[in-house]
């Protein structure tokens, strides 16, 4: 394969699953194109909440505005250069503050492929 | 596992294999975590080269500055929030520009695990 390069100008952004709020996934590199690994960027509007069992393996780096990523175990939050790693499993909710926020992830496996079983008939 | 949150003061930055320059590896969750992907940030100096056969996918967020990654089907040039992604067994050369840069990387699996076969007597 070759080196890929990918600005957000490339992504295609979509609704993300699970929520009717302004968060949105643009994924770059996944299942389609051979690789172990799910590339893309996330964008969320102001003051949004995703909470969310993590399905997969998910880093995410936030390159414009804040994260907040609750757990059980606290609270992190994540400004620009920094990273929020979640592993699979993990009951999150997920927040943007008032500026929104830009991320760029990365999951392993590909997030798309482990379907929630009861959301089939949806 | 707990969420994690990394910021660059959190690296402990060591010089990347296979070159005597100032390029510099800090790994935050990898090998010894128990998770699949191994995350850090990269520190380019100036006009610094390397020249490597990828042995892992690699994913690299630039954060500041701009790399260059050549291969032989060309050259892709990323700059702040800007993404590459190489694969596993991809011939390149990544150069840093005037002003260095600093990256995040992910990478599946762990890079420090494929040790290359020669280097283990040096």
């Amino acid at each position: 394969m070759t080196v890929h390069k990918f600005a957000i100008a490339d992504a295609v952004f979509e609704r993300s699953p699970g929520q009717e709020g302004e968060i949105y996934t643009g994924n770059l590199l996944d299942q389609r194109h051979g690789g172990p690994v799910t590339i893309g960027f996330g964008r969320y509007g102001p003051n949004q909440v995703l909470q969310e069992t993590i399905p997969v393996h998910d880093t995410m780096i936030v390159l414009e505005g804040r994260i907040t990523v609750s757990d059980a175990h606290g609270s992190q939050t994540a400004g620009p250069g920094e990273i929020i790693a979640m592993q699979t499993g993990d009951k999150v909710t997920i927040r943007s503050h008032e500026t929104g926020a830009m991320t760029a992830y990365v999951t392993f496996p590909h997030w798309q492929q482990p379907e929630p079983t009861s959301s089939s008939s949806t």
